[in-house]
C-alpha cells in the first residue's frame, strides 16, 4: 500500500494536473509537478513546484529523482526519461512503453491493427515525403481524415481533408491517412487498472463536436446507445488497458459507424476530457481512480449517480488576453450547475478555460441546462 | 459580484480553511490563510500563506489589509481586529459584531433568552467568583452542564457535572451553568445566508457522540425526526442567522427532549463538522455555499443527493506522534466510502486526524459501512 510517504511526481500541470492535486488532497498526498510555466493550473494546490520541461531528458531525470513515483496528465512527454527512471527502479504509470506506443498516432494504429481491434484503415506516412506525393501515389481518395503522428491536441494537429485545396494547407510531417468514416455518432469509455490487474470502466459518454473548431462541445452520460454497443466498447476498452499494460487510466475513444460497427479512434493514457463530469456524476472520480490505479489500491466505483452533461468552456472567438468570465452568476442560479474554472490566466479563441457539468434527473434537463449555461457564460477579456 | 479579482483572506487554516481552500479551487478564487502553523492542513492548498495568530489584534489587522475581503473558519479571533478593518471598508464575514456574540457561550445563550429562542435554562458565572460558592449561592442542583465562556472547541470545555467531586476538577473560569435537559437526540442545521438576505438550508442531520470523548462520533443524514421537527429546526436557523445577521454559513445545534421540544443549544458562524457529508451527499456542499453567501452569488441547493453516515477519524488511544493511517485498502474496497485525511502530522487521542462519509441507498446501509470502516480504519503512529 503507498498511500502514505510516497512522493507522487506528475509531468504537467495544466488542469488535468490541478485536478489530481484536488483528488490528492482529500487523501493528504504529496504531489509534486513539473511544469514550464510556473502560473500553470495546478501550481497553487500541489505540495512541490518545479518549473521546467517535461520534453526535456535530463529534467525529467532530475525530477523523477526527486520522487518515489511518476504519472503524467499529458502523453507528449520525454518516455526515454520515463523508461531511465523506471530502469533505476522508480514507480511509473502509465509505463513509459505504453507512452511510447500512443503519443504516435501512427504507432497507435499499428497496434490496433496488429492486435485486430477495430479501427478505420489508414496509411502512414513519414516525415519526409510529400504529403500530395504520398496522396496520389496511393491513390487516396478525397475526403479522408488527416493526423499529425506527434503533437496533436485539442482538436490541433487534425484535418478533414475535402480537396486539393485543403491539402495544400498541411504542414509537411509524419502523419497518418485515414479513411474518412461516415459517424453515426462519437463515444468514449475509460478503463481503469491496479498492478493487481483489477479493472473497471465507466459508462460510455457520448460527444458532440463543434464543428467549426473541431473541438469537443459537449458530451452526455449516459449516452443514447444500445446495451450492446456499450458492452462491446466496454470490453475493447479493458483489452486495450491490458494490451498496453497500464496502471491508472486510459480513455478510449470509439466511433459508431452509421452501419452499427463501432471502432476504436484514439487511446489516451490519463485522465481526460471525456472523464470531467464524473467529479460530481460518479461515485468515484476519474482522478481519485487514476490515483487509485496507480497507487495499487482498490478500485472505486464507477457507478453514475445521475446523468449528466459536460460543456467546455472555451475562450471567446475575438477576444485574446486576460480572461474574464462574465455570466457566472447568472449560470450559478440554475440547480446542479458546476463550474470549473481552470485558473488560466490568458484566454484565446477556443482554448479550453473551464467546464461546466450540470446533473439533472434526466439527460434532457441536463441538456437543457448545458444550453442556457453555454449562452449565459462566456470567457472574454 | 465578486467572483474574480478578490483576494479573499481566511483566519484560520485548519480542515475547515483547507476544505475551503478545496472548493474555491473549482472557481480559480485568490485565498490567502492566516495561521500560526506553517505546517496546518490548508498550507499547500490556499493562494498565500501568513503565518500569525488570528488572536492577535495587530497580526490580523495586517493580513486584513493585504487582502479584500475576510471569512473565518474559527470564531476564536481577535473580533476587535475585524470590527477596525471592516470600518476601514473590508467586506468581513461573518461580521465582527456576530463573533463577539457567538464565540462567548454566555453571551450566545444571552441572545437566545433575550430574542425568544428556545434554549435550555442557565446562570452565568463570571471568572472571579469561585465556581463552588456560585453553585451553592444559586442552589443549582447536580447533575449539570458547566460550559467555558470562551476557548472551547471539540469537546474541550463542557463538562456533565455530577458530584462535588467533579465540580472541583473544573477551572475557575467564567462559565455558564446549564440545566442538565434530558435529551431524546440531538441534530444540527446549517443555514447560508447571502447579502441579499436570501436563506437557505440544509436538511437536518442526526448527531451520536461518542460518550468517553464528548466528541461527536458519527452523525446521520436525513436525520430519524418528523418533518414538523425538522421544519420548527429550519425556522428557528433561519431566524437565527437574521438575528445575527450573518452572510455565508451558520450552524445550529439543537436539543430535542424527551418531552418533544426543540431547544436551540449552540451556533457556529462557519463550516462546521456537521456538514461534511454535504461534500458528496449534497447538490452543493456547505464549503462552497459558504463561498457563495460571503461573496453574493445565489445560493446552492441544499438538496440531498443520497443517505449519508459521518464518521470522524480521530486518534486513537494511546497513540502520540507522527500519524500513521491503517486500514486505509480495507476501507477503500467498500463502494460508497470516501475518505478525507486532513494532513496533520501528529496525532494524540481524540484528536481530529479526518473524516469518513459513506454514502448508500438507504440510511441503514449507509451506517452499516461506517460501523465496517471504524473498525477498520485507524490512526496510530
Amino acid at each position: 500500500m503507498r498511500l502514505k510517504k510516497m512522493k507522487i511526481g506528475i509531468l504537467g500541470g495544466g488542469q488535468l494536473g490541478k485536478m489530481l492535486c484536488l483528488a490528492a488532497a482529500d487523501w493528504d498526498l504529496e504531489i509534486h509537478i513539473l511544469d514550464p510555466d510556473p502560473k500553470c493550473a495546478a501550481r497553487n494546490y500541489c505540495t512541490h513546484f518545479t518549473e521546467g520541461s517535461f520534453k526535456d531528458y535530463g529534467t525529467v531525470v532530475d525530477f523523477g529523482r526527486s520522487v518515489d513515483m511518476l504519472t503524467i496528465e499529458i502523453e507528449h512527454v520525454d518516455e526515454d526519461a520515463l523508461m531511465a527512471l523506471k530502469q533505476e527502479g522508480k514507480i511509473v504509470h502509465p509505463s513509459p512503453e505504453s507512452i511510447f506506443l500512443i503519443k504516435d498516432k501512427g504507432i497507435q494504429k499499428i497496434l490496433y491493427k496488429e492486435n485486430g481491434f477495430p479501427s478505420s484503415p489508414f496509411k502512414y506516412k513519414e516525415g519526409d515525403e510529400r504529403l500530395e506525393t504520398f496522396v496520389m501515389k496511393n491513390k487516396i481518395n478525397f475526403p479522408f481524415v488527416w493526423k499529425a503522428s506527434r503533437g496533436g491536441y485539442d482538436g490541433k494537429g487534425v484535418a478533414l481533408v475535402k480537396t486539393i485545396e485543403d491539402l495544400k494547407q498541411l504542414p509537411n510531417v509524419a502523419c497518418i491517412v485515414e479513411d474518412f468514416v461516415d459517424i453515426e455518432k462519437e463515444i468514449a469509455i475509460i478503463a481503469v487498472r491496479n498492478e493487481k490487474d483489477e479493472v473497471v470502466t465507466y459508462p460510455a459518454v457520448e460527444m458532440l463536436f463543434d464543428q467549426k473548431a473541431n473541438l469537443l462541445d459537449l458530451q452526455s452520460c449516459p449516452a443514447d446507445i444500445s446495451h450492446e454497443i456499450e458492452n462491446q466498447a466496454k470490453d475493447l476498452a479493458i483489452k486495450l488497458i491490458r494490451t498496453y499494460n497500464i496502471c491508472g487510466l486510459l480513455a478510449v475513444e470509439f466511433f459508431l459507424t452509421k452501419q452499427g460497427t463501432i471502432l476504436v479512434n484514439e487511446v489516451a493514457p490519463r485522465p481526460h476530457n471525456s472523464g470531467h463530469h464524473t467529479i460530481e456524476a460518479s461515485e468515484t472520480s476519474q482522478f481519485q481512480n487514476h490515483l487509485r490505479g496507480i497507487l495499487n489500491t482498490p478500485l472505486g466505483s464507477t457507478k453514475t449517480r445521475m446523468p449528466s452533461v459536460l460543456l467546455n468552456l472555451v475562450g471567446e472567438e475575438g477576444y485574446e488576453g486576460n480572461a474574464l468570465y462574465v455570466g457566472m452568476e447568472n449560470a450559478l442560479s440554475i440547480e446542479g450547475v458546476h463550474i470549473h474554472l481552470y485558473g488560466k490566466n490568458t484566454t484565446k479563441p477556443w482554448r479550453k478555460m473551464g467546464h461546466v457539468t450540470t446533473t439533472a434527473d434526466t439527460i434532457e434537463d441536463a441538456m437543457e441546462k448545458a444550453m442556457q449555461v453555454k449562452s449565459l457564460l462566456k470567457v472574454v477579456c
